[in-house]
């Protein structure tokens, strides 16, 4: 199949690049490199070195015999996005050329803007490009959990039935997202559902869970082919923020009570998933919603995990909850339905324990890195706009 | 009362300030007439003659002795939003400083990337701008009825109690909107609701029904106090459009089956609606939704109140459907609440009859401006893009 990626160089999109060129796709992709600036601005860097574009398309060549094509372009530049699609006229479209970080967003009113104006306006832009250009295509769209926030019953995939008042609909599930960037998904996911109504285009609108890890299949084996990893506040995701700290014997930090819940999943399933996805795509017209992640853990029991994970390869690691710099529900119930992937046939890694322990290695391997930017780790971006 | 209203020169913006300053309160508002320069690029004009901001202003200070202060702006200009907020100190901020049109929104990828940078961004540097200078403020923010789509069951105002697999929730009512228009209506939803968890910001969300009519009490008298009337078929609502229609002696011309519903009040109506809202202002924090129209009609049902209307001051009018250029449904519930202002003490004009009459007695009197833009009456724009 070809296959378009948006956001080639980031965590996701450069090992799902290699995963579907391992399985004998043709794999087109391109990326603005906001998120190498980004992750500096925070005054940070990827715990893991990573090579340049020209370095990591060479490795995957000589790994797979097949060539990765790139172009280097921002999706909030029109003809950028309508000539990357009528050049490659790809089957799927993977949308992951966004800005992905809650804190980021709340930094100040221009990251608001800034999030709005890349994932907003790049993405309609991907819409209509899409429209002219390719229109049968399969776009999947990399959306977030935490689009839903945390309701107080069940979360369906997407869309629920209801009765009120006696009468009974199948309605969108409301979503309450709890940052700038979040609402920019809810946006997003909006815009999305409308295309497909209006257009017929196709697309698969993933929810995605908490992603950590830092190993694939094909990641693992030559420098060149490695991933980013990143630690700092705002692009660091909890788990490996976690696993970052533990490397420099740092305590972990939890905020407030720690007892937020959240759904998970390692890296190695967001290419199965994504895989899964891909090779299924739905009609013309249909907009599918899925929930993508493994298991639901709470934020204690995840410091308790990479501390014992820690522990086995002699890392002495301490947890330490400090106050919560976000607006979040403390205390909540979770229950997001996760069918679709299943019956797709996702085969979930077992034990999220190994995922923990082969990034800790690699995190130590690399602790220097992550020493000379530990200032970035601890929280200083506030909800409330305070200092 | 200390008031702003961004959108003064618009259709409801500049008789909002001519009734509110008639009652006593200070007004301020700013205006980039980007209006005004969309109807002309549509080909078409105000069918009513509408004066100059200077003319305006100074008809104002004649009639009620108090001067309304105006600023020409753009709301995507943080530095402008700002300067206005800090300079006025108002106690409301109206928001109707937005792109108003489903059709102009979905003439191409130029016209939805104007869409939401104008309403979405405008909006968001107005909520930061609030934030910063008038936290305390009340911001009275212009939303749709269009945002509900029309689901198979009531429409709440904003949200509802669910029950589902055996949990309840309140949850916010789950949005369809059907333009490029009304989705940027619901991302600033989402976005207002944001600000007021986040920042303790409060807003009422009006959820408003389609409004038709030319006069106020106070927009009568003096030509130069008059509001602008559009009968092109992407700034023309549906009431006014058939009126213009009727001027001219065109054919009505409902789309498609004529039986899709819709809320509607007379513009005199809104201005009551509005004051009602400002002098009763929700909680800090709180973000509240109203559903503000009057009645309920069918398309067909009201080109036979504009036919009737017609006949009785002269006026031979045909009805000729037309095929819908839009995606919508043309058969379906609607039942939306409107209790709210109801409660705050809403009365509403008691039949439509009178106010549509003296709309086609006010356009009558302008038939050649109607006349000569007449070729913008009838649809081109079409949701699924053809020809």
């Amino acid at each position: 199949m070809r296959i378009f990626i948006s956001g080639l160089d980031g965590y996701l999109g450069w090992p799902l690049a290699l995963h579907l060129t391992s399985a004998g796709h043709e794999v087109f992709g391109c990326d603005s490199f906001l998120r190498r600036r980004l992750v500096a601005e925070m005054g940070s860097q990827s715990a893991i070195p990573i090579a340049t574009m020209e370095e990591r398309i060479q490795g995957a060549k000589e790994l797979t015999g097949d060539s990765i094509t790139f172009r280097e372009g921002d999706l909030q530049d029109y003809g950028f996005v309508e000539s990357c699609l009528a050049d490659f006229k790809p089957e799927a479209v993977v949308q992951l050329g966004q800005m992905p970080s809650a804190p980021f967003s709340m930094i100040d009113r221009e990251h608001c803007l800034l999030t709005h104006q890349n994932n907003v306006i790049g993405n309609l832009n991907l819409l209509w490009a899409m429209r002219d250009v390719v229109p049968n295509a399969h776009l999947v769209k990399l959306g977030t959990m935490g689009e839903y926030g945390t309701p107080n019953v069940d979360i369906p995939e997407g869309f629920f039935e209801v009765e009120f008042r006696g009468r009974k609909a199948t309605l969108s599930f409301p979503r309450e997202a709890g940052s700038w960037y979040h609402q920019t998904k809810v946006h997003d996911s909006n815009n999305v559902n409308f295309a497909c109504r209006i257009w017929g285009l196709r697309s698969t609108d993933i929810m995605q869970g908490v992603v950590f890890g830092t190993n694939t299949e094909w990641v693992g084996g030559d420098e060149r082919l490695y991933t980013r990893l990143d630690f700092d506040e705002a692009f660091g995701t909890v788990i490996n923020r976690f696993c970052a700290q533990a490397a420099i014997s740092q305590p972990l930090t939890p905020y407030g009570s720690g007892h937020q819940k959240r759904g998970f999943l390692p890296l190695q399933d967001v290419m199965q998933c994504l895989t899964l996805v891909i090779n299924n795509p739905p009609s013309r017209g249909e907009y599918r919603v899925i929930n993508q992640f493994d298991q639901v853990f709470g934020v204690n029991e995840l410091a308790g995990i990479v501390q014992e994970q820690a522990a086995a390869i002699g890392l002495d690691v301490k947890i330490n909850s400090i106050e919560d710099p976000r607006i979040e529900a403390q205390e909540h119930y979770y229950k997001p339905d996760t069918d679709r992937l299943r019956e797709l046939g996702y085969k979930p890694t077992p034990d999220i324990g190994p995922t923990v322990q082969i990034a800790l290695r690699r995190l130590v391997e690399n602790r220097e890195r992550i020493q000379v930017s530990r200032a970035a780790i601890l929280p200083r971006i506030r909800w409330d706009g305070g200092a």
